[in-house]
């Protein structure tokens, strides 16, 4: 079965899409620890991210950076934190976080629930950053 | 006045050191989040990861992978976590932390006091796996 982010990737699910090429996408977390919260995923399904090779790893890693820099721009925080765990869903994906303390990156804190009009905002704020 | 990583990095403080190349180091956390925790640190002192060049940020990711795939086999847990966080030292530094859950990876939780006894064992479990 296809995972939940190969769905986003195929359309069938939607998201607040942040940045898209061939390989790799970035989308709102739909339940973002703080304002910001973006996922990075590779489009290939694969499990672990150290799993990726090579190549693909290092271009993850550098679209990734591309998008950390548009969120810097784009929400006030410190700076982007940086999170791979992947204990929920089986397809490797980065977490972007804006960050203004350590805890804003705790995973047990309760997440945000925000509005339509909310992840547009935030979506705007970052495309266009 | 030099970082602490670059003092470790220039042999002035003593770590358990996993892996070293031209560039790039990694030694195990002297304050971990769980046993198997590992620094993974550029030799050029910049503060904000994503300031990295380019090629420097993308080999950092790769001589990441490469630890990583180590702690994996040498220490028991689920998967190999990743963080960059950086409000305490301003010299670039990935996390990587052996998981077994979630809270495995919160930077509030207590830190281990290991003996060097014990910081040695794991150092070999990572370097021998």
């Amino acid at each position: 079965m296809s995972s939940v982010f190969t769905k986003i990737i195929n359309g069938e699910i939607p998201a607040y899409k942040i940045a898209e090429d061939e390989d790799f996408i970035a989308f709102l977390d739909v339940m973002p620890l703080v304002k910001g919260h973006t996922l990075v995923v590779p489009k290939k399904e694969v499990d672990l991210i150290f799993d990726l090779d090579s190549e693909d790893y290092k271009n993850l890693w550098s679209f990734a950076q591309h998008v950390a820099k548009k969120i810097k721009k784009g929400i006030p925080c410190v700076r982007v934190g940086v999170a791979v765990v992947g204990l929920e869903v089986p397809h490797a994906h980065i977490h972007l976080i804006p960050l203004n303390t350590v805890d804003d990156m705790n995973f047990k804190n309760q997440r945000l629930k925000l509005s339509a009009e909310e992840y547009s905002e935030i979506q705007n704020l970052i495309i266009n950053s």
